[in-house]
């Protein structure tokens, strides 16, 4: 049960959005362009470096939701999100996505532990700045969403139909809801 | 020096925001809601639980800012920010902002940490949901600027009064720039 009363009862970060449309409104459009927006790097990496900060954070509702919007994006599906999760090294990646997600893994500790050698690695491996750029910001962002829907308990089911689901409606509409 | 050629030299988030607009825009509107909007909750408080995160996660740019943000919009200015700073449970503020300070202090560590007694602990002390509810996702918000911020390595002035200046701004102007 969530620790506060959110007068609703959707499902985790769907659940506190409805509560404060305040907050929720740049926080969905943030969400917007680091994962749909115009990039070099395809959705599916995107929703993988997502997927994969939110394993580290522990936040079941975010890992489950991210691993269903990345398997619908890449073409090697969930098998390919489990392995990165299970064992980045030897996971069957690029070498700039490799570097990215490790990359992100040092963000998701602090952003003090990101060292030269990290960049340089990615840098070696062909990443542009702005990949750098937005592969630090997506890592950082789930620090913060993995934060708040765990720092609030919310609501996290436990059938992966429902995240499924979540995917469908999150690859064809995106993340910024019409408002009534 | 920064991990990424910004193309400026513009100080902090300041410089990173420069770079890539198309996330400043959500990034600055979410602190503006967060730390300025219409809130129960002061503004030199919600700097306050910016700044107590900052600190908890080493980022030497954003404290020294949001440090001076709350200075400039509590009564008892600085000393009373670097007391809660050095020790949380014998600063001179209310029941109720420490109690939201103890929570914002768990939410850095992880979303997991926070526990229904820091929940009781806030409502006995008479804090609202929604206040409970924004001291959680400053916290969490704060996780994220502090990562950007030191996830690039973005430039941190050592002058105390290079932050006075920005406070001055930031109290009467807020986070969102008008773009030209």
């Amino acid at each position: 049960m969530p620790h506060i009363a959110l007068g609703n009862e959707a499902p985790g970060i769907i659940g506190l959005f409805e509560y404060r449309p305040e907050t929720a409104r740049p926080m969905s459009a943030l969400a917007e362009v680091l994962l749909r927006g115009e990039n070099a790097l395809p959705r599916g990496d995107r929703e993988l470096i997502a997927a994969y900060v939110s394993a580290l954070n522990d936040c079941r509702f975010c890992y489950n939701s991210h691993a269903a919007f990345a398997a619908a994006q890449l073409p090697e599906g969930m098998d390919l999100v489990e392995q990165v999760r299970a064992d980045l090294g030897g996971a069957p990646i690029s070498a700039k996505l490799r570097a990215l997600l490790m990359i992100a893994g040092a963000v998701q500790e602090s952003g003090r532990k990101v060292a030269e050698e990290h960049i340089a690695a990615a840098r070696d491996a062909g990443a542009s700045d702005v990949e750098i750029h937005d592969a630090v910001l997506i890592a950082a962002a789930f620090c913060m969403y993995n934060r708040y829907v765990d720092g609030l308990a919310a609501l996290t089911p436990d059938d992966p139909a429902d995240y499924a689901v979540m995917a469908q409606f999150i690859v064809a509409a995106g993340y910024v809801r019409d408002e009534a």
